[in-house]
């Protein structure tokens, strides 16, 4: 353990929360991962203890005394600079406490950390895909106005929450006998029920046929599970685009297009400032992220387009912004790629 | 008490749960009302409770060892003539176990007493709108073609449901500058941000403007609540359209033409079967109502269109075909006309 001084970043989502430990020249000391931490989705006890681990893990071995400065990315933070007013904010302070970091912690939005990880720039615009979809503004490296994450049931169009509702509803609509044929309905089966198709392998002349899979058994079974599991079927549209399946390829198009039309609802026409992309819709190679850049650069050719993968980086970022000397491009280039970014071995938009 | 033979209704909701005891010529004897007994979404527990609850209202005073037979309309009653296989089959069993019912009980789809309640023949079809939306075709007053009624997440299209969440867009849109002004906004912030405009009219010069309401202010209120409860917002879809609100009237208009859809799904364009609407958008004086009465007299101009109302009295009725003699129209009159067909004071979709 050295007295050396720290700073902490932490990219808080829904389904992982990353911690990441530096120093002040940005050379990454200790990393942690953990489960989810979003308060507003998951509670303020869970979450807390997600924090709890996160930041225990990338502490191991390290003074927490010596942590000069926090910045904490999490959905909803945007408007909550000390955290008080945040849904688990006695909880997270707890967390503090216990952990023995005893300097500020500041509350930032996931969505301004996404950009920020994609970019050093202090204004442009940030297009996000994952299980929701939202865009932002970016006004020196501020929130600056925002369009859509209005959640699965009012909005997130172009999510993958959306993309597996698409799948599911392409799948009813080709056994209810209102839609065309698809690649998705055996997809759609194969995933949602997965003993169906091998009861209709097992049937044979001495056993009974069983009746085939209807619209009603893919409704049951979604509706057994909590709406956003719907997401885990974005996939089944991109691997049904890639077999060239019109249906497929129809959903990809409307998917880009909502996003796109999310984008231009924060973007001048004519802006030249950066657009990052995050998300795992838009970080991985899917169709939908080939479309949305085909899209990006016929109407911002000249525009940088870059991927915000690394939060927890950039939330360290963040935290070194606040402190002296500020980060400069080199350190930046120390902190976002001396270790390979973060990312999921399997694409799972949850 | 009385040792005359008796029959006894159910008709088993997601709101409310209503009971019938007749004699085998149709005179009403008792009834009881409780809360919603669907044990498919409330669980077998609280289903049975408000099965015993209707039932022994309905048999107060009355000898439980005379009824004959018993017939229960609920959701998915339609596959389980005996409940055995039916979620809360065991507590359902017990309910008349200890009610001393003890002839036949027969549990059959809400939809088929539904249909039952508007018409005495056997061949038809039904179109419901009421929280959900499906319809149904029947043949020898038996389910034979179904189509939507898959729920909220999936399908229902055309519900209250529907209709209450095109409502809280359309307002998101204006709010968002992304669509038309509606009257469907002042209304839809009404009814979920009731504060919102007291605190407008409440600013004054010396205390700070309240911020306008945002498209996000309203997700957050509907994310809060079941996303059923949208439902009750869709009165204020016929509201707006009264209003001659053009946003509000392309919503009815759409609505309607998702239900005339859903019943062509199950009906022979030349059928001269009958018609019968159900739900409360379809048998309340709602523009949807008309908009859809209106199609039906285009595309079936000789075909009787009546309203299902009553389902406790359908189902009394389909007991009593299962007795001897078989009802003829003279009982069908008594039992459905003597008292005023139930209908809710206030409309509510849910």
């Amino acid at each position: 353990m050295t007295d050396e001084a720290l700073v902490l970043g932490l990219d808080v989502g829904g389904t992982a929360t990353r911690a990441l430990a530096a120093t002040l020249d940005g050379t990454r000391r200790g990393s942690g991962r953990a489960a989810g931490g979003n308060p507003t989705g998951l509670g303020p006890r869970r979450a807390a203890a997600a924090l709890a681990e996160a930041v225990g893990q990338a502490l191991a071995g390290l003074d927490p005394a010596a942590v000069r400065h926090v910045v904490v990315g999490l959905a909803g933070g945007a408007a909550l600079p000390g955290g008080e007013d945040l849904p688990g904010g006695e909880e997270f302070a707890r967390v503090w406490e216990q952990a023995g970091v005893r300097c500020p912690v500041e509350y930032g939005s996931d969505t301004l950390i996404a950009f920020v990880a994609g970019t050093d720039e202090l204004e442009g615009s940030l297009l996000l895909s994952g299980t929701g979809a939202c865009a932002i503004a970016v006004k020196d490296r501020a929130l600056a106005a925002r369009s859509d994450g209005h959640g699965w049931l009012l909005g997130d169009r172009g999510s993958g929450f959306w993309l597996g509702r698409q799948a599911v509803l392409a799948a009813m609509a080709e056994l209810d006998g209102e839609g065309p044929q698809t690649a998705l309905t055996a997809l759609v089966i194969e995933s949602l029920l997965p003993g169906a198709d091998a009861d209709r392998r097992a049937a044979t002349p001495l056993k009974a046929t069983p009746r085939p899979v209807a619209a009603r058994d893919l409704v049951t079974t979604v509706m057994a599970q909590p709406p956003l599991s719907l997401a885990r079927l974005a996939p089944l549209v991109c691997a049904a685009c890639a077999a060239a399946d019109p249906v497929a390829e129809s959903i990809v198009e409307s998917a880009a297009a909502h996003l796109v039309t999310t984008l231009s609802a924060v973007r001048e026409p004519r802006s030249m400032t950066p657009i990052v992309l995050a998300g795992s819709v838009l970080t991985h190679p899917t169709p939908v992220a080939a479309r949305v850049r085909a899209v990006l650069r016929e109407r911002w050719p000249e525009v940088a387009v870059s991927l915000g993968l690394d939060g927890a980086a950039a939330a360290v970022w963040l935290a070194l912004d606040r402190l002296l000397p500020p980060p400069d491009g080199a350190l930046r280039e120390r902190l976002f790629f001396s270790d390979p970014p973060p990312t999921e071995e399997v694409w799972d938009p949850t």
